[in-house]
């Protein structure tokens, strides 16, 4: 292992998985007897290795050279496919599946920790590796047996690649207007006519095949997302006994060009436009997976994943930025304190300013904050898949579905916001493309937008998760935060402190909360979404650093200095940014709403 | 003119020029009696079609084809010089010099609308411009007569053009360190060696001549920026009578390939390194302006209309972006009402969503907010330069002192901001680099860097112009805001609402300053000047905001619906936000001086 990245902190690691999460415990569960502390810390130091030497080496060749068209084939830097080998012969693609199947069974907690590293080093070629992923787990959990080895099999071994394909041109956050359509033909399987958009992955010549997973209308279906069916489109047909066959009517459109990002390739892709006529008949194959009109909730199994994967990716991308501005803070030298008044004395480091200095803790709270919320979550669908009552798997559940939109989004705001304050600290170094910053910058700026907008996700979360079950899933979540100040209180002194001010805050989210629900008009009621989410976001976070204020308290050391400033900072400069956020909420603010049109 | 532009709001130009600044009034004094509304219309609308027609016409191609080096000499894309020459032969570049020269002898404030089609357009093409007129009015300041027809005529003529060199590649903000020396000659001129770094313009083929103003150290001079002298130094020698002579030893040592921006060369100079041998002898030529050792304050003439620049550009980088998603967000169908659950009616256009209309407010407030309080600075220049008494010439200058570092990072911060959200509202289609807004986010992260960083600004604002005179360019900021607040409590109703919000907030403020001003620690005072910076920017936008209110109370159109839905946003959603960052200030929060270095 390298004694010191520029990508995470392995020590930050180990005091989140060990000190706080104590991730070792899993291996009293069945699932987990396998693992022990020694091989969760084996992996993570392989997954640092490979970042460090396969993918980091090639993040900015990956920005100034993106994939193109030749010749109606997508070239890509052939170091993406290197770095997806060494993903592949580690076995990390199978990372959280079944032994039976291959998989290495570990936890979801361990494997985001693993991906933590290659999505800092760099996150456009993990992306291939993450969508590839996603799409397996999702066929282990709603393909038949026989989709299975066909496809999830040749995924994790590297030979097929996977994508999810909901968004079409005229539907982007409006799911229910998709219009792909799947005609079913005698011999069970179907034909898919339409254009999917933003389709990351979408082509490529990685691998043998790419499995592209389509929600799309069985004629007669009822309209809106009640009528979208799921199906497994392969860019070859794939035989009964895995045999690859003929070219499938699925066709690259053209290619999107991103601010960022740019390693991934982004596709438009016309399902059976009459390119290829496979098998005789017009049409592009797809198989159905599971239900008919059941296929938005199990692409949620794939979209939940990759929500919480666009949270982690963001935070990765805000740690990275983080340490190199904090490595340049150590190492330029500029200006004198400001009691220095000697201009011939010699010039101090940046991180002796206390600007800068504000910028870096801001950055470790956003970063470090994040990392602790995104291992979390992970940690909580271990928790509920190795659950021993199905009580217990329901509120997990509950928590998990109400964390989801913050863990989306709350990473995809702050952490670009650090990379912004990363930026900010190497000066006019930083907005050049020959330091990282800039390009950590541009690439993060997606995360707010993909797998649901942050409008989208403040929807779900005040409009859906808070309220669903009568408000079971808020509940479920107050309780997890005031269990944490209970214990804060008890411990006294600036724990205790900190304690009254999350209490206080989740006293006031909690009113803030039945107001809006009481709310009779829908609109008015949603109408400050975003702004509910920011400030449960920023709630949640303030959580994250009690505890890891509190696991750290028996640290004397520079790590437990740090993280007792940090949770510190955060309570100081951003939990009270929650102040003007719950106010505006509490008044069922019009503004918007009242605001004509015609007067903008 | 074009009938609709999305640049700029011509309405909006027209009601903060004469609903509320009452511009016309300008022509009464001596200095503008050649001047009328129609006058001042006339040029608005010269530069706006100009702009549409010359600037926005090639602001992507500067962008994808970014200044080459080509056998050592740069190569522009061809367009910037053809717009360039659109604004000399429209005499644009004397706008506000005395007619003597050559010059329009317009108010500063009608300079600035003009500029901000061109920045709004095509930041980067402007940028040639904006640097030679900066470049020429120092010299007209400070320059000899000789100077002034050796160097600014042949710049207003289009035929040279003018760079700053202040910054090195080892001093930035710290300008203290300046190396670059320059050794008297006994003919009266100076040898420059040395390395500028960051030299916007530093080097093209557009004109003749590139003028380089640059700061360096005359041997024996006294250590820091009190020994810091300014040169004119040519990248060609010109003789008395302003022929041009033989090549100047200032030599491009490389171009710098920054995030955005990409359209103005931003450079690397070495002065004196021997490639040229002018005149026979080593160093570069250069003439001294103004006195020795007060470099610093000649160069802060130029400096603090480029700070004043930098706002107004980083504002019309925010406009154009708010109109172009506007128009996007009227256009663009997705989705439906929340109220609406019928998935077969037609889906409604993106304006119609509250979020939406969230994100269009917010970057409404933060533009049009900008642009008013940047117009209002350049008024405030009108108002100096033709004040009837030196009272009054005093009392607009510590005005003018004390918004310069507002007027530079507020736009700076806010609008970028604002760029932001245009990419939201855009979706998936906002990352990509087919529309404008992508473009506009990286040129305008430039903003809080150049001229003086967001932190520089801060210091400058808390530990000198607020400092300064006893107080006394706070207590001008003070009384104007307090005038406003009086005069809107008189009127009563919603604006005495506003009002008193204002005033409370002004209230804290003046305490918060006191309390900082009065903590003996230097490090300590200054540690959160930053959020000072900030809270002081906010409560001064919602001045702007009380006084835009004001102004349209008579407005029962569109723009008066607009102006006040923007006001009421800004002091519900924005001015609250001051409220916990004054909390850290007045606390006098040590968090970022606690922590220490080595717990990052």
């Amino acid at each position: 292992m390298p004694a010191k990245s520029l990508l995470l902190s392995r020590n930050d690691l180990d005091f989140l998985l060990h000190d706080w999460l104590n991730v070792e415990a899993l291996t009293a569960r069945t699932r987990f007897t396998d693992h022990s502390r020694e091989s969760f810390d084996d992996i993570i130091d392989l997954c640092h290795d490979i970042a460090e030497a396969h993918f980091a080496t090639h993040n900015k060749k990956n920005d100034t050279r993106e994939p193109e068209l030749v010749d109606g084939q997508v070239r890509l830097n052939p170091e993406v496919k290197d770095a997806l080998d060494k993903v592949v012969a580690a076995g990390l693609l199978a990372a959280t599946a079944d032994s039976a199947i291959g998989g290495l069974q570990l936890p979801c907690v361990i494997q985001s920790a693993c991906s933590a590293w290659f999505s800092a080093a760099n996150t456009a070629t993990w992306g291939y590796a993450f969508l590839t992923m996603a799409n397996a787990n999702l066929l282990l959990a709603h393909g038949s047996a026989e989709q299975i080895d066909r496809f999830v099999r040749p995924m994790f071994d590297g030979r097929f690649h996977g994508t999810m394909c909901l968004s079409e041109p005229e539907a982007g956050s409006s799911l229910a207007d998709i219009t792909t359509r799947a005609e079913p033909r005698a011999e069970g399987t179907y034909r898919i006519f339409g254009t999917k958009m933003w389709i990351s992955a979408g082509d490529h010549e990685l691998g043998q095949n790419i499995v592209h997973l389509v929600l799309a209308r069985i004629p007669g279906a009822p309209a809106g997302v009640k009528g979208l069916s799921l199906f497994l489109v392969p860019k070859y047909l794939v035989g009964s006994d895995g045999t690859i066959g003929e070219r499938n009517d699925v066709v690259l459109g053209g290619l999107n060009h991103k601010m960022g990002q740019r390693g991934i390739t982004n596709t438009l892709l016309n399902f059976g436009e009459g390119k290829h006529l496979p098998l005789g008949e017009a049409g592009a194959v797809g198989e159905l997976v599971g239900a008919p009109n059941r296929g938005l909730a199990v692409m949620f199994h794939m979209m939940n994943e990759a929500r919480i994967g666009v949270g982690a990716s963001a935070t990765a991308l805000g740690y990275t930025g983080y340490l190199k501005s904090l490595d340049y803070a150590r190492t330029r030298l500029q200006g004198r304190l400001p009691t220095d008044k000697e201009p011939s004395s010699p010039q101090v480091p940046l991180i002796a300013h206390a600007d800068v200095r504000r910028m870096l803790l801001a950055q470790k709270s956003y970063v470090e904050g994040a990392l602790g919320l995104t291992l979390y979550a992970a940690k909580l669908i271990d928790d509920q898949r190795t659950a021993e009552t199905d009580e217990e798997r329901d509120r997990l559940g509950l928590l998990l579905d109400v964390l989801t939109p913050i863990v989306k989004s709350w990473p995809s705001q702050w952490c670009l916001h650090a990379n912004d304050l990363a930026i900010q600290i190497h000066g006019g170094y930083g907005y050049t493309r020959e330091y990282d910053v800039e390009q950590h910058y541009r690439d993060n700026r997606l995360n707010p937008i993909h797998e649901g907008t942050h409008g989208i996700q403040a929807i779900d979360l005040l409009g859906r998760k808070t309220a669903i079950a009568d408000g079971a899933g808020l509940r479920a979540l107050e309780s997890l935060l005031q269990n944490s100040v209970n214990r804060a209180r008890a411990v006294g002194g600036e724990a205790a402190h900190l304690a009254g001010q999350l209490g206080a805050a989740l006293t006031r989210l909690a009113d803030v909360t039945r107001r809006l629900h009481a709310e009779p008009d829908l609109t008015t009621r949603l109408a400050n979404a975003s702004i509910y989410l920011e400030a449960t976001g920023h709630i949640v976070l303030a959580w994250i650093w009690l505890e890891q204020f509190l696991a750290a308290s028996v640290r004397e050391d520079d790590l437990g200095g740090g993280k007792r400033a940090a949770a510190r900072y955060f309570y100081r400069y951003e939990l009270p940014k929650t102040g003007p956020w719950l106010e505006v909420l509490a008044t069922v603010d019009r503004t918007t709403l009242d605001m004509s049109p015609n007067w903008f």
